[in-house]
């Protein structure tokens, strides 16, 4: 039971949250998690009351051995009618690989970073290459019936350049747009964001973008992942990323460390009255068995932790 | 370097911080800490730029062994001028063994609970015989010239209990302002505070106690710490506490975690553009040697990913 919430500020009453562990999370673990874990951990997750969920990445399995059974994991899992699978696809080529498999996704992820340095060491190719190479992926996706969201990396700072002007995250994101991109992920790649920036950036954002679908992406590298989501909510953000356990990261540089927790963020969104449609228990337990797998504990506080009305189901007194 | 920040909305350009590590998070250690680390450690941290540190407590030794050494930590600190010294005395016996080593110290810390139950089961009273019992420990202090801070722990949620009433939390603070407390802590001892409740709460005790210091106290229990002290930042509080390494808890009930950690704190302020006068990576270098004593890694986020600038100094390219 949360507290009766005041209703008089206007945060929004509902969000909706694209859980990325499968992906984001299960690509930068040193193991290789076997593909019979990973269906059952996603069809898990999706039972949850997650409404969407990026599934794997299409990226050359010898740069991310990690995903390199995209289409038997796409083949194999059980995903409940209503929630929307997604696939990370780097480039044209990945689109090729996914494609033979369209029925089993419903929206396709790019990406590029905002500062020229972090996506030349990521994918090698400046800033206006990827954007000329996310064109055709953009039309071909949309042309099978695909939604498409645009990730920005380094969109609120970058670990080699430094401050990204959010001038030029704004341009990225209008090029976007105009090729017909109705979704647009502002990641914070290396947990450079702080609340105050982040409340200014998506206010903005949605001034300069309308139409668009903002989506927020926070790792919590410095612990402020979840400060800087309450920023872009109390900015009228309404769609947000995460990764069950804290998992994830980013391979450039190293040391970059996981997305903002989903338990955590569910906990708080719930508790503030936001709803999400998620069922923490059951998101607790299918974190659970992550954990399990993974055979170590992961960075969730909830999951130590318990959500808040733990006590009562335990016997505590009322 | 931290990114330009806006200006034109109206947080406070400077907050202080207690340190509350050498009692708060050594008292929650299953092992005692050697008196000699923690005479390193303190040295180590009042050298940070941090103005205001809790030492230790007097509470009895046979209920917290891991704070018997109360008076040879005292006696053996060496702690610049200018930073405020504290020590928790539970009760008038505290008091008396503390104010031996009046000069030793500057400041007294008394607490109670908002909520029955968890007032009962932390120090076996009802909330007014706890009330009754500060009033002589504030007079006398008040008397040997200390500054007095009041912490009401369960301020925002009890976990036996659920939610707490904040018109009679606002209602135990006023007792104690009529008191004569000049500071009140307000705690969020098993982490149930929400950025939400938080805002509003510390809006509407700022207006009902006119001229005390009101400071938040945020566990990090549940990951949401650095949301709630943003809340509490934007509401106009300037007053914190913290703890290195995300150390600390509540001896009741089990699972309670640690506080907010002090390197996450400031580094999201200064990354905000507020200042706290504490140099981050002389802070970092203390909660290593903690690390080092303990002998286990902390839970601060910005420990293991360095500070926002880490690879400039690595000599990353700029």
């Amino acid at each position: 039971m949360a507290p009766e919430q005041p209703t008089d500020d206007d945060l929004p009453a509902t969000v909706r949250i694209r859980e990325v562990g499968p992906r984001d999370g299960f690509q930068n673990e040193p193991e290789r998690i076997a593909t019979d874990d990973k269906v059952a951990l996603i069809d898990r997750l999706v039972r949850t009351g997650i409404d969407r969920i990026e599934l794997t990445s299409f990226v050359r399995p010898d740069v991310i051995p990690q995903l390199a059974d995209a289409e038997e994991v796409l083949r194999r899992i059980d995903v409940p009618e209503g929630v929307s699978r997604s696939v990370l696809v780097p480039n044209e080529r990945g689109l090729d690989r996914a494609l033979p498999l369209r029925e089993r996704f419903d929206e396709v992820g790019v990406f590029l970073s905002a500062s020229e340095t972090h996506n030349r060491k990521n994918v090698n190719r400046a800033v206006q290459e990827s954007l000329a190479g996310i064109a055709p992926v953009v039309a071909r996706a949309q042309a099978e019936g695909l939604h498409v969201e645009a990730v920005i990396a380094t969109s609120f700072g970058c670990p080699y350049e430094g401050d990204v002007d959010p001038a030029r995250v704004r341009e990225i994101a209008g090029e976007l747009a105009a090729m017909g991109v109705t979704e647009i992920g502002f990641g914070d790649t290396t947990g450079m964001a702080n609340p105050r920036q982040v409340r200014r950036f998506f206010a903005d954002a949605a001034a300069a973008l309308p139409g668009v679908l903002l989506t927020a992406h926070f790792h919590n590298t410095r612990g402020q992942g979840l400060a800087n989501a309450v920023a872009a909510l109390e900015a009228g953000c309404t769609s947000f990323e995460s990764s069950f356990g804290e998992l994830g990261g980013c391979p450039v540089p190293k040391g970059a460390t996981g997305n903002i927790a989903t338990e955590d963020l569910v906990s708080m969104l719930h508790e503030m009255g936001v709803a999400t449609g998620i069922d923490l228990r059951a998101l607790l337990d299918a974190s659970r068995a992550v954990q399990g797998v993974l055979g170590r504990p992961l960075g969730s506080h909830t999951l130590v932790a318990g959500p808040i009305d733990w006590h009562r189901d335990a016997g505590a007194p009322a």
